[in-house]
């Protein structure tokens, strides 16, 4: 299954000024796309956390790096910089970046959302990329997306706003994903029960999940209150569409006949995926 | 300033889920008693994962690592037996654990949130836990958290469910964290601009961060749209509250100052922190 990690970086969310839905949303979006998210990192905007979080996370290989964040005109977007280090590569004007920020603030300036469409020194940044890189339209904001590759990894620098991210991830990401993931899918169902104490189902979630290995069979945990019904999620991603629906259903068949067996019932279904 | 990271772990938080809220959550408390957070990870349940997380923080030295998740009593719970591997201690039944665990589910059978209160293998796993761990008291479920001393680090393990780990967190851990940290203070004030150009604040903020080092200087991005208002954020941990207050006074003046000869007004201040 192809494996993706995804980088976060930003002092704010490390001060808890800002929660990161970012990872969450492209976590969605890659599970739904076939790949696996195999690790996620948070980090401030500093050029050596950049640096060796983005070096540790290419050692293991994955096909997919994201990275959200510090890629606007500040001095403490430190990111593409950043980059370009842990690479060995040149930070370089990339004319194609430029011709997309100057787009942007002659569209913001007609819209009088901005006071003037000037190319100033830090509306330039945003177009400073890593040698060899291809930047990706923004459709939201200033800063373009940056695409990069890097031995069998491909690596894809994301601004940290949430509108743009999505709008990139959206407009000019999903396409290249689909080829990277090679058309993989992934079915999520949940099975919702009437039992409320977790250590009831855990003998049979741990025997189902055993009987079925491919099959991820987990009973999601919840506070504790009067009439709670625990959820168990199976979920499974592949190539073949009919064959995981085919694995789903023979563990839910399994795992409804365990819960019947010591009196729980299912009360519904949820598909998703 | 004390150092801390924080490892999310939940193959669910990486399917996409659940939005993580917990780190974000401790981020603030872990700012506000005066640390700095200065990484997150997000795991899955998987040993090997949470051994090499778990060791390359603790080889950054950081005062504190906090781990999230995993501590139930299903089979995808290892936190604990990672954390023993990674630590080469033996996991063990703790005493004061499995008193701990025992009270929680006869508290939990006589208000009939469980069926009964006997101590089956699936609950007795709760109360393992790395040899020389102390357990912390979870006052609203059956996992209590775990504390361990590993060199100059402190590591404590909670459970993934929010209020758990807010509960154990500030039954437990604040006394702890007051003491770890010294007592350190952290101010944080917002300044509301009638600006909407991040890049005509950027070189004031830069400037401004340039000549206040010790004060964390930064402008909110945003997405575009009518009548934005972007936010400029002052922000500073230390030991004595006075010098912290000034230094961000000192700041805020400048920043004041320098905004007012580019056109650009103070609208609103938020105090933080």
């Amino acid at each position: 299954m192809p494996s993706v990690e995804i980088i976060a970086i930003g002092n704010e969310l490390l001060l808890g000024d800002v929660l990161d839905t970012n990872t969450h949303w492209l976590c969605r979006q890659i599970s739904a796309l076939g790949g696996r998210v195999q690790r996620g990192a948070l980090i401030p905007d500093d050029p050596q956390a950049i640096a060796e979080t983005l070096q540790a996370a290419l050692q293991r290989e994955p096909d997919l790096i994201v990275l959200t964040g510090g890629l606007g005109p500040t001095s403490d977007d430190k990111t593409l910089a950043s980059v370009a280090t842990a690479l060995g590569r040149p930070l370089e004007l990339n004319q194609q970046a430029l011709a997309m920020v100057r787009a942007t603030y002659e569209r913001l300036a007609a819209r009088e959302l901005v006071h003037d469409a000037e190319l100033s020194e830090v509306r330039r940044k945003m177009a400073y990329l890593p040698r060899g890189a291809e930047p990706l339209h923004n459709p939201v904001g200033a800063a373009p997306g940056v695409l990069l590759r890097e031995g069998k990894t491909a690596v894809v620098c994301l601004p940290g706003v949430p509108p743009e991210m999505k709008g990139i991830f959206t407009t000019s990401l999903q396409p290249l994903l689909r080829e990277i993931f090679g058309g993989g899918v992934f079915l999520e169902r949940v099975l919702v029960t009437d039992c409320g104490d977790e250590s009831r189902l855990a003998p049979i979630v741990n025997r189902v999940a055993a009987a079925h290995p491919r099959v991820y069979v987990k009973s999601r945990a919840q506070a504790y209150r009067k009439g709670r019904r625990l959820r168990i999620t199976l979920s499974l991603s592949g190539t073949d569409p009919q064959a995981v629906k085919e694995a789903i259903d023979a563990a839910d068949r399994d795992l409804t006949a365990q819960l019947a067996a010591a009196g729980i019932a299912v009360l519904e279904r949820v598909e998703g995926g």
